[in-house]
């Protein structure tokens, strides 16, 4: 299944899984995907068979110069996949562990560098590009997490490496929502993430590894990610970098005791760099940046409020938005 | 919705949704839902339009007393969802959490009494009443536990509980089959569990809570749960006592900074009765009661075992078997 290049969106059409689209490799147009697969997951679940044909369909869009397409508009697009059966979460940036570990006052969890340290999210609703982030209360404390994820095939119980690696079917950006102000009490019950964790948002395209071209390597995005927080720039990390695990190794530890189904959604976790100069990726590394260097209090970067925006996208080397932006506002419940 | 009384199943037909069965009051007889849904996830996204017409449907097929049905025959169904958007489950059980943290040597987390404690499961493998137990090392401490739970429809963010209690559509009985000996090192970690928890396992047949009559009660099953390990009785507890909180209450719970999608399963955890004559549902239980009384650490109940059979049934207070029976047998990788 190597080679398939191709970039794929979903239509917000009023269905719950929304249509499929073939984006260009511009991210410019868009077409229909008529008579190979109605929406993503259809596809996921016959990807050996039907990954193929769109690949056709797209040399023939390409051939064609995607006349007969569609301006595309990540306005329309809801998530890749609007609801999963799976969604996985990694922490592999081990400058993003060291100064969450320092917020926490708590120390770095065992055998963090042996083996990948992950979370079962929940994946019933995933949001679009441009949706709202909404939150109840803005004393959640709440934080953006830029990451980059992978969507599998069907990956058997005890994959290897390269089954694993070979499971990758698309490789998505989004926005792993967190409420800060909720995880300690969570936490402390030791069943990990429930209420802390609202509904994920998703740039609008996935992309084929093989799509990616160069910037796949070693099964890890060489990307850069762009956060911009009320269009001043908050970070720019580099998600190939600074890494502990690869995906093919995060997927491997997720099938150690059970398989995983297609359309599972495996994330790496907040990318963070060690460099000051690259930023951040959630607001919480910000904040112990600033504590570190002896900020005071009361000047630390706020949580995201009512009407912020956050912009995400990854850049490559060509200086090209890869899966297009998430752009959002956040939406305070009862602040209109 | 109140009053739909129907009682649906899942036939493996090849697909990975399998098919919408309708299953009779005796749980004897199905009949396919033709035109109406090809499978429960689809009916779940249009409970309020189709349910009706699958109890009118039903009350057809009482009057003609299912001659044009089939034979019913667990053995040919899947979990009634193969693959769902979300699994949640609670712990409200007071005596199980009292047992399990005597075990692991730590106080009950906080807050328990106060809301419902709960874990983010995961869904995109979920297996048949018959389906093995598949483990790769009985070293892992392979653990059944009987529970309850129920499958939703679309719930708001933050539900009331007449919303929460509405939203419910079917109530289930299923096995979350845990690896006691991985979950000590997972839950160290602090982000909850995932290898710990490999693919749930699920009884037949899916109720409407109209169907349980006067064993739906209180948003709760008023039912015993009958756990037998290799031909011999483990446990019966009763689902309805000695819970700290009710479906309504934990659904309201999850839906506290997030909604639900149509087809989460939400579960009410391990059932357990402080009267040790009740028996338990897991195993790890059992053996905590034999150390209170003074067992011998040689003597305990073993985990599971390679070839072990698990049958778990609910009964009603006329003695039926309400959702038919998970009955599984272990089968540890490598072992045949």
């Amino acid at each position: 299944m190597t080679g398939l290049d191709v970039r794929l969106a979903t239509r917000r059409d009023g269905s719950r899984d929304g249509e499929l689209m073939l984006v260009n490799a511009a991210g410019t147009r868009w077409a229909r995907a008529e008579g190979i697969a109605r929406n993503l997951q259809a596809l996921l679940d016959n990807w050996d068979r039907l990954a193929p044909r769109l690949a056709e369909r797209r040399r023939e869009l390409d051939a064609a110069g995607w006349d007969a397409a569609e301006d595309f508009d990540a306005a329309g697009c809801m998530a890749p996949l609007p609801r999963a059966y799976q969604w996985a979460d990694a922490s592999v940036y081990r400058n993003h562990a060291r100064l969450i570990y320092q917020w926490r006052k708590e120390p770095i969890p065992p055998r963090y560098e042996d083996e990948p340290l992950v979370y079962q999210g929940g994946s019933d609703v995933m949001i679009g590009p441009q949706d709202p982030i909404v939150a109840v209360d803005e004393a959640h404390q709440i934080d953006l997490e830029a990451e980059i994820a992978v969507i599998t095939r069907d990956v058997p119980l005890g994959a290897t490496l390269q089954q694993a690696a070979d499971a990758i079917a698309l490789v998505v950006l989004l926005n792993d929502v967190s409420l800060r102000g909720l995880i300690p009490g969570e936490l402390a019950k030791g069943f990990g993430f429930y209420q802390s964790k609202p509904a994920t948002s998703f740039a609008p395209i996935a992309v084929t590894p093989a799509a990616l071209g160069a910037a796949w390597q070693g099964n890890m995005p060489d990307l850069r990610v762009r956060i911009d927080l009320n269009g001043q720039r908050f970070g720019e990390p580099h998600a190939n970098t600074e890494a502990i695990f690869n995906f093919a190794q995060i997927i491997a530890h997720l099938t150690r005791t059970r398989s995983l189904g297609a359309g599972s959604i495996v994330g790496a976790g907040t990318i963070s760099n060690a460099d000051p100069a690259s930023g951040s990726a959630c607001i919480t590394e910000a904040r112990v940046r600033q504590i570190l260097a002896g900020e005071d209090e009361s000047r630390l970067q706020p949580y995201l409020r009512h009407g912020d925006r956050v912009r995400i996208e990854a850049i490559d080397d060509a200086g090209r938005s890869v899966f297009g932006a998430i752009d959002q506002r956040v939406q305070v419940v009862g602040k209109g």
